[in-house]
C-alpha cells in the first residue's frame, strides 16, 4: 500500500468521523449499517476491481471475473450476516476487454447475483484506460443479529470456515506457470471463482452465538488484526490448527514457497472469520456441518493486549499486518 | 459512445429486467428506487469519474474536483426530488494525483457532502493506472412524491432551471485557451464546480405539480429524449426560449462556435428538467423564485409521437440523441 493510499484512508476516516441520523455503523466494518425500518437495517458495501491490479485477463475468463466481481461484494454482506438484495455496477471499459468478453463478464455477474436472489438495479458505463469495475451491493437483516468486527470478547474462540490460502496459491500458480497441472484445479478455482459464504453468514448471525465476524479478503494476519483493533484485544493463532489442504501443501512444494504464508498473508479467501464464547464453538460447528455441510475450524483465541500472534512449536511471534490491505 | 459501451448498456438492461421484492424502479431513471419503510423509499445512484475522460487535472483543481464528484451524484438524487443522506467513495489512485492533491480532493468531497447534510459511510481505495472515482449516494423521500422520467403527459409544459450550456462552454474554454479571460469566470465555474439542485428538486417534488423530472447531465437533446422514450411521447422545444446567458453567447463568438449547441448537446449542466400540466408552470415558477430565488424557464411542450424536435424561425427539426450518453 502506497503512502498516498494510507493518507487517503486516514483522511477519509477523519472526515467521515461522527454520527448522523439513521447511521448505525459507518466506515470501519465490512459494510456500512443504516436504519431501515423497525428492527431491520440496511447494509451497504462497495468494492472496485482494476485490471492489472485486482485481476489479470490473461488467465481470468471474463465469465468467472464477472462472478468474482459480484462475489467479493456478496462476501462483505455475508460478513455481517446479512441478506444481499440489490446491486449497482459501474463499469469503466477499454478495448482490453472485447465486446464478447464484456458480454461474458455480464453473464457471470448476473448469474451469481441470481444464485443469491440479488437484482441489478442500476449503474453506469464510462470509457477508461483500463477495465475497472465498481460494484455497490445493498442488503438487509435484523438489527439485533448484525455481527460487527468490534464485538469480540476476551477469551473468545476464533473460528474460520473452509480452507485458507487456496486463492493466494491459485494466483501464484497462474502468475508463475504457463500451464497449471490439473491436480491444482481447486486452487485455481478458489482464485478465479470464489464462493461467498452468504448462507453461512446468515446461519451464524441468526444463531446468536457469534460475537465478532468478518470475511477474509486480505489474509488472516491482516483481517484478524482488524477484529483485534476494533475489539481492543489481541489474538493468538495456533499454527497447528490452520486448515491447510493437501493440495495447498503440494503447491507450496512445487513453487518452493512456504504454503502457510498463503493462508496468513495471501488474501482473497472470502471465507468467514468469527469469534464465539469459549466452549461454544464446537456445538455451533456441528450444526453448521449438519445444516450447510460446511467445515469450520477453531484456530485460536482472543486474549488481552494488542496484535495477532502465531504460536507454533512453543514459539510465539507477532504476525499482524503482514497482508496487504485495500479496505478502509 | 463506443459499440462496446452500447452493447454493455443493452446487456445490462436485458439482464436487469424484471421485478423483485421491494424494487420500485430499477435501471432507467436517475436513481434506483427501493422500498424503505411505510411511505418512505430509498434512492440509490452511482457514478464513476475517470481522469482524462471526465476530468482533466491540468485545469481542474482537486478541491473542486472533489466537490464535483459528489455533485454529479447529488444531482441524481435531486432529479427524483429526494433528500441525499449517505455517500460511499471508491477511489482508484495513481501518481497522477499527488498526496496533497488527494487531500484537497477529499476536503472538497466532504465539504459539499456536509453542505447537504450527507455523511460519508464507506468506500475503498485501490491502485490504478489513472485516478478514478466511483461514488454511490443513498437518499430517501416520500414514496408518493418521487418524480420519474416516465411520468410526462401529452400537452405538458417542459421547464428547465437556470441557464443551459454554461458548463459545456466552460469546458471548451479550458480545452482551447491557455488562459481564459476573467469575463468567462461563470462558465468556468459551471464546469469546475456545478451546484446540484437538491433544494429545487425537493421543492418541485413536494409541490405535487411536477409530472416527469430528471437532471441535465448529457445535454438537453439527449436528456429530454430520455423523458420522451420513458413516457412514450415526443417533445417540441422552442428555440427562442432556451435560457442562454449573454456570457455564453460571447464565448460562442470568441471560439467561433454556435453557443446554442452547448445548451442542446453539451452536457453537465446539472440543472433540472421537468414537466407540468399545461398552464400550471408559471405559478410554480413564481413560487420557486419566491422560495429559492431560482429562475426556471418554460422551453417547450410534450406532444404525441416520438423524438425531440427544435422549432425555430418556423422550421422544425429533430435533435434527439445528439448529445453523448453515459447513463444507463
Amino acid at each position: 500500500m502506497s503512502s498516498s493510499e494510507l493518507a487517503f484512508i486516514s483522511t477519509v476516516a477523519s472526515l467521515a468521523a461522527g454520527q448522523a441520523p439513521g447511521l448505525i455503523k459507518g466506515i470501519g466494518d465490512d459494510c456500512a449499517v443504516l436504519e431501515k425500518n423497525g428492527d431491520q437495517v440496511l447494509l451497504v458495501t462497495t468494492d472496485t476491481l482494476v485490471s492489472g491490479v485486482h485481476f489479470n485477463l490473461q488467465w481470468h475468463p471474463p465469465h468467472l471475473l464477472g462472478r468474482k466481481a459480484a462475489a467479493v461484494n456478496l462476501s462483505d454482506i455475508a460478513a455481517m450476516g446479512g441478506v444481499p438484495r440489490y446491486a449497482l455496477l459501474s463499469a469503466a471499459l477499454s478495448s482490453e476487454l472485447s465486446e464478447q468478453g464484456l458480454q461474458e463478464f455480464m453473464n457471470g455477474f448476473v448469474e451469481i447475483l441470481r444464485e443469491h436472489d440479488v437484482v441489478l438495479v442500476g449503474g453506469d458505463t464510462v470509457a477508461a484506460p483500463c477495465p475497472t469495475f465498481s460494484i455497490t451491493l445493498l442488503g438487509d437483516m435484523a438489527k439485533a443479529q448484525v455481527c460487527y468486527r468490534a464485538a469480540a470478547r476476551e477469551g473468545d474462540e476464533v473460528w474460520v470456515s473452509g480452507m485458507l490460502g487456496e486463492a493466494a496459491a491459485g494466483l501464484s500458480l497462474c502468475e508463475q506457470m504457463d500451464k497449471v497441472p490439473e491436480q491444482y484445479a481447486s486452487l485455481i478455482q478458489a482464485h478465479l471463482n470464489p464462493h461467498p459464504r452468504v448462507a453461512l453468514g446468515r446461519f451464524l448471525a441468526a444463531s446468536g452465538d457469534v460475537h465478532a465476524m468478518m470475511d477474509l479478503s486480505d489474509g488472516l494476519a491482516t483481517d484478524l488484526a482488524h477484529i483485534c483493533t476494533a475489539s481492543g484485544l489481541a489474538a493468538l493463532v495456533d499454527g497447528q490448527r490452520l486448515p491447510l489442504s493437501a493440495t495447498l501443501m503440494q503447491a507450496g512444494e512445487l513453487l518452493g514457497y512456504e504454503a502457510r504464508q498463503w493462508a496468513l498473508c495471501g488474501g482473497e479467501d472470502y471465507e468467514l472469520l468469527y469469534t464465539v464464547a469459549p466452549g461454544e464453538g464446537q456445538d455451533l460447528a456441528r450444526r453448521v456441518m449438519e445444516e450447510l455441510g460446511i467445515e469450520v475450524s477453531c484456530i485460536g483465541r482472543m486474549t488481552p493486549g494488542e496484535g495477532v500472534f502465531l504460536e507454533e512449536d512453543g514459539l510465539k511471534r507477532q504476525i499482524s499486518y503482514q497482508g496487504y490491505e485495500h479496505h478502509l
